[in-house]
């Protein structure tokens, strides 16, 4: 065993993921604090080549310092959105056909291991790193899932979490 | 559907998660640059009650400013021990008992989707951001996984990596 050469990890260019078939799977961040962790969605979001990225209310948008630093580059290749509102982006999505599922702690939230082969094309929300999803958003949304926790803390890092949700849902697109 | 309140979301005290059972999962953080991303694991270490965090080689240890910024708290909680050395650590965890995973694009790597019910206690060993597992752990590995990537980064977050893939263990012992 070797580990590859980064020639034989066969990755597309700009140009290349620009024009692939992406996973019908959509993000929305909504009054993102940190642009290190929108940076780090898209990182992720180029990994698994999800469709576009909304960024919405006062989440950082590029060009950013924060977010140049933890995308390194991949702002440049996940196509996204700024729109200031969050409810009427996510009444447009569903009246696409978009399945909408928030990602929080909630009285209704399905625990991420119980989670059903979820509907597609998928938007996942993510809200404000200590508010989480805004109240006026929550009642839009078609599920809620909430990753199981067993410490102290009172939530997973947004960005690992977000790392952890499209996971769970890329792996049942392959 | 409402979000729970901080109290309703039972999360342990740090007295009560150094007394509670936790998962038979270990880290192994070997020659990691990144204070934040040490500290991000502890985070999501303490959120999935693992077993202990082991940092090797020049990987940032606690008390460090990077590490609390990312950690908020988590390093007090999460068990960890420092080893100059990730060799000799490997070979004896792997006597106990300790089947070792490494997180690697490798030659011989296992794509995360097709990853059988991982046997336990389990190690799961990350390097270096840039470099990797270095080459002389490779060959002790019981196993190596790889998460799936469609886009023109070389790789994942190394902390995001970790989210995901203790998820994935994690979720099949619930």
């Amino acid at each position: 065993m070797r580990k590859l050469k980064l020639d034989e990890l066969n990755r597309v260019t700009p140009e290349e993921f620009k024009e692939q078939k992406k996973f019908p799977v959509s993000v929305v961040l909504d009054n993102i604090r940190s642009g290190m962790n929108v940076g780090s969605f898209f990182r992720t979001g180029d990994a698994f080549a999800i469709e576009k990225i909304y960024l919405t209310g006062y989440t950082p948008r590029p060009p950013h310092k924060e977010i140049f630093k933890t995308a390194i580059g991949a702002s440049e290749t996940v196509a996204w959105e700024h729109h200031q509102e969050a409810v009427p982006l996510i009444r447009s999505l569903k009246s696409k056909g978009w399945y909408c599922v928030g990602i929080e702690q909630t009285t209704a939230s399905v625990f991420l291991q119980n989670v059903t082969k979820p509907r597609q094309p998928i938007a996942v929300v993510f809200g404000n790193e200590v508010h989480g999803i805004s109240d006026d958003l929550l009642p839009l949304l078609d599920e809620v899932w909430e990753v199981p926790q067993f410490g102290t803390k009172h939530s997973l890092n947004v960005s690992v979490c977000g790392g952890i949700i499209l996971w769970e849902v890329i792996r049942e697109l392959l």
